[in-house]
This record gives C-alpha cells, structure tokens and sequence, in this order.
C-alpha cells in the first residue's frame, strides 16, 4: 500500500499516473499550496524540503519524481514500466526523466518560483519573460531528438511517458507555441486517452 | 571500454570518481568551456544539450549524471557502488542524486549560469547575491537530514559518495560558511583521501 502526498497542477502527477499504471494499491492526500501546507510541521516530518511529491511506502518515504518513478516500475515488474532487464535502457529512461527533472521543470519553475533563486521583483519578471525561450528550448529538444514515437523511449511505454505528459501539461501557461511541438502534442493526445492518466487527473481534481 | 566527456570543475567529476571506483576500464576527454567546446557541431553530436558530462558506452552515448552514476554501479555490482538488491534503498540514493542534481546544483549554477533564466544584468547580479542562501540552505538540509554517516547512505560507500564530494568542492566560491557543515566537511576529507578520487582529479588536472 503507498501513499501519495500531491498537489494538483505539480509534477506529483507523473508519479500518481506511474501508480495508475502499475495497478498499484495507492491511496492520495492532497497538499495545500495556498494555505502553504507544504511547509507545515506536520508535512515537514513526512518531507523536510517542503515540496511535493512524497510517497509514503511500507518501507518509509521516498521523494525525488526520477527516484519515485524507477521505485514505483521496480516495484511492480510486471507492469513493464522500465526495460528493468537493460542497464543501458534503464539508464536512457532516466537520463530522459533526469532531463525534465533537472532542467526542463527547473526552467518553468522560474515563473512561479523566482523568490527560490533571487530577491528583487525586477528579477523575478525578468526570469518570467525568459521562460517561453527556456522551456521552448527543452521541449525543442525533446521534439527533435529525444522522444523516439509513439512513446518516450519507442514502442514501450515507460516511466518516461506519465513525466513528459505532466511538463507538456504546462507548456500553454509557459507560453511556449504548442505549433512548434507537435509531435509532442501528439504524445500528450495519446497519453490523455489512457485510462491510468484519466483515473490520475480525475483523483486530483475530485 | 567507456570514455567520459568532462571539464575540470564540473560534475562529471562525479562519474569519473565512480568510474575510478568502479575498476572500469575508461579514458577522458576534456571539453575546453573556454573556447565553447560544448557547442561546437562535434561535441553537439555527442551531446545535443551542449553540457558535460557524456559517457561513451558500447551501447551507446549517457547523460545526466544521476542516470550515468546508477549505470555505472549497474555495470560493476562486484564494486557494491548502489544497494542493487533492495530497491528501496536503490531508490533512496537515487532520491539522494537527484536532490543534488536538480535542487543544489542548480541553485550553485545561479552564479554564473544566469542566462539560463533571465536576461538582465541585475537579475545576474542578483542570482548571484542569492547563491549562498539557497546552496546553503541545501547544504544545511544534507548535513542536518540526508547525511547518514560515515557515507551518505551509512555503512556502505555509494554513488551518492562521489557526486556530494563534487558539489561540497564548489561551496567555499558559493560563499557557504563551512563552518556550518561540520558533517559534510568530515565526508569531504574522508573522500579526498580515497585513491579513486586522487586518480579522478589528478587525471583532470593533468
């Protein structure tokens, strides 16, 4: 049994769709945002960054979307989220899910969260104004190199999938041109047509 | 046969000190950042993103350094480099990595990366103003919460091991108090003194 501590609209939905997959026996708790829950004692014990998603397991808690998303395909093989058996697949799945962790939603992140790495209004706007070009440029990449079709990493379905979905699902708000993605828009069709990414976002805004 | 794209001063120091580790059979190659060797059309071959660091594998080209770190304790189990036989300690260290890559590394690369995600000379400025802050703040949370001891994961040397040891080489010019972090401090002297690292570092000096 595991549990998911999200927020709807964050990148908790890449594991929470990743749990819908595997058919793992999960339940949710939501985190407030606007009532800055996430930094509240009590959500502070479960996860001391403050942020979200934490995945409450029998085993203790885990945090970290690449971290979660290889636990929960390791967790459930037979759910064949990950090519478990293919060191070198396994690690191509991760670079690509490190990727949008460490520099893609990093991008997006400085329209919302410049506070995290300045001070004066003046920067946060200016860190706003560059995000369509840096989440342009990330997506851009993905478009060109990265995602082989029909899925991330080809014919497979993978961890890749559900945590591309959740960054593309910002991109409007971004202010990235949606016309210049569209075989990622193609991707982002297909995955909102699975039954698991359905279930996902109707738990997260029920 | 692997061989590592690097620059001296940069994260791939982290893999080169598992690589040593490991007992892989590995050469370097450095990427010259000053004549803006990433982006050339060459090394853009190897490494679309323009970054470093790239390993070149018989299977193929890896990036990210988390991804490239769990590979290589997956190629070399005999080197014991990540708990390969429990995933949810597997997952733990990759939850350790990621904190590094996505949260640490990329308030330190606010220092001199900043036209990553802004365009302003004042916004630079002022990212910079803020390194000491948000480094130390996740530094303060490694030394209060994540560092086990003796090594990051306890009792058992890991990947986490090399890539903290990276990262704690950097806070000094972030303008950290090291003083502040008397348990990363510890690590970090206990890591300088392992033959791996000497070999690391000496072969990017070199």
């Amino acid at each position: 049994m595991f549990k998911l501590y999200y927020t709807p609209g964050t990148c908790a939905l890449a594991s929470h769709i990743a749990l819908a997959e595997a058919g793992a026996d999960y339940t949710t708790e939501r985190v407030d945002f606007k009532t800055n829950q996430q930094n509240s004692p009590q959500y502070l014990e479960i996860n001391p960054k403050g942020r979200v998603p934490s995945l409450v397991t029998d085993r203790g808690i885990l945090t970290e979307t690449p971290a979660m998303l290889a636990f929960i395909a390791q967790s459930f093989p037979q759910a064949k989220l990950a090519p478990l058996d293919d060191i070198f697949a396994f690690a191509q799945a991760q670079a690509f899910n490190s990727y949008l962790c460490s520099t893609v939603h990093v991008a997006h992140a400085h329209r919302m969260r410049g506070p995290r790495w300045a001070s004066e209004e003046s920067s946060f706007a200016d860190m706003k104004r560059k995000v369509p070009e840096s989440v342009g440029a990330g997506f851009a990449l993905i478009e060109r190199k990265m995602l082989r079709g029909p899925w991330v990493m080809g014919e497979a379905y993978s961890i890749c999938d559900p945590y591309l979905f959740t960054l593309t699902q910002w991109l409007g708000a971004d202010g990235v041109d949606l016309a210049t993605l569209p075989r990622v828009m193609d991707h982002h069709q297909r995955m909102a047509a699975r039954p698991a990414v359905a279930k996902a976002l109707a738990e997260e805004q029920g």
